[in-house]
């Protein structure tokens, strides 16, 4: 009953450690098919792909992605930026408006054909045994990432993904319990006691466990709040963000 | 070379006319557990699924949805939804920062989440023999669904996918060279002579030759200008996703 597709995405675990092997041109351009046959706003094919394999880019992109060993370990890198540069242009050499899209609205549709694009890239990847990983230091730099891959006006870069085969074979990551995510007709709100069983198994976790010790803190959520993702690193980057969606060419 | 995967991929086009048979619980099941075993920001899930079955609530929406027919025909919509909330409560019932995640920032992440979530549940429905089909209205009238479906503080609609078996087995959809798409280690910019040769494909099809006869228009970038997306509706609904993130609470 459970199809290969399905035994890839329901094995999917971010891989952090690439051995040195390179990404053969036949298998990198059938991930970049991928990523550009999925859905899109109108057909409009609002994403740009960067490609970085060249180690000083990587070198030099490192600090902004808080100098992850895997920001320059992998083989290569796929930045995926939403992009309504292209399509102005178009417009431009055919006498259209070019002004239609800068807004927030047509940002929004653009983040999401670059983020189906970068998830069907993922799954591409997966399917033929390659390892992934995210890079969400991207969103938090975006401004940076602008100047490095030299990005126009009304571009953003939204998501990074490190490819390359696996020097690691990880367990599957716990995840909520499906009841948690999944919601019939309308909104089912959560009350405490919903709360307690949907974060028990999470909370019990041996990753939970070391994590505490470690941060010498009484909880996970605090884990997220203290440490990880604090107020004020949050507030921070998000105005680094509006900054730029707003420099881009988004808010006009 | 070509795995099964990689082709329920390439060949993924939208469906819009489904049969009238059901999707049994054993099949929805595998795609709500693909779409949440997508990537995630820190492992926190911020996303969440409301399944909708029920006709009543399909016509209710169907206006938000500018009764596409898709919209009440479909056997099963996912919405997914950009969620704060949930981690949110969670934090505030184990005595966190309650406010952390008021921002810009973390509403992108539980964008980006939501995306992977439903491009997950897409891959996954089409490797079952499913149609999929996006029904980008939902980023047009956000504050409506967030009434229809009882959205709390802290969440925004962001994908919404029509499912079901397929009746109707239309062409791939044209779409840009891979050239037009893929820069590598930094943008390259385009100039008027490539934009024609990329588009070159795209202006001669067959649709588009249809389009520009019925919208008495001279190029395909003025049919999207003129009629699909125009920039006074553009500015509108920017407007009103712009309304519905600070009502929701991103943007305190």
């Amino acid at each position: 009953m459970i199809n290969t597709t399905l035994k890839t995405i329901l094995h999917h675990r971010s891989i952090r450690k690439f051995t040195v092997e390179d990404i053969d041109e036949q298998t990198l351009d059938l991930i970049l098919k991928a990523a550009c046959n999925g859905s899109t706003m109108g057909n409009m094919q609002l994403y740009s792909i960067v490609v970085i394999k060249d180690k000083e880019r990587m070198k030099l992109m490192a600090p902004f992605h808080f100098n992850q060993p895997i920001a320059t370990n992998a083989p290569v890198i796929l930045t995926f930026v939403a992009d309504l540069h292209r399509f102005n242009k178009y417009c431009e050499y055919r006498g259209a408006v070019t002004d239609a899209y800068s807004n927030l609205q047509s940002y929004h549709w653009a983040v999401i054909d670059a983020i189906i694009a970068a998830q069907n890239a993922c799954v591409a990847a997966e399917s033929m045994g390659l390892g992934i990983c995210w890079l969400g230091t991207i969103t938090y730099n975006a401004d940076k990432f602008v100047e490095v891959l030299q990005l126009p006006k009304h571009t953003v870069p939204v998501a990074c993904i490190a490819l390359g085969f696996p020097d690691e074979n990880p367990e599957l990551t716990d995840k909520l319990p499906l009841e948690a995510l999944v919601h019939y007709e309308t909104y089912n709100d959560y009350i405490k006691e919903s709360i307690d069983w949907l974060y028990a198994e999470k909370e019990v976790h041996e990753n939970t466990k070391r994590l505490l010790i470690e941060n010498n803190l009484p909880n996970l959520a605090q884990i997220f709040t203290e440490r990880r993702y604090t107020k004020t690193d949050n507030e921070h980057f998000a105005k680094v963000l509006q900054k730029i969606i707003e420099e881009q060419g988004f808010l006009e």
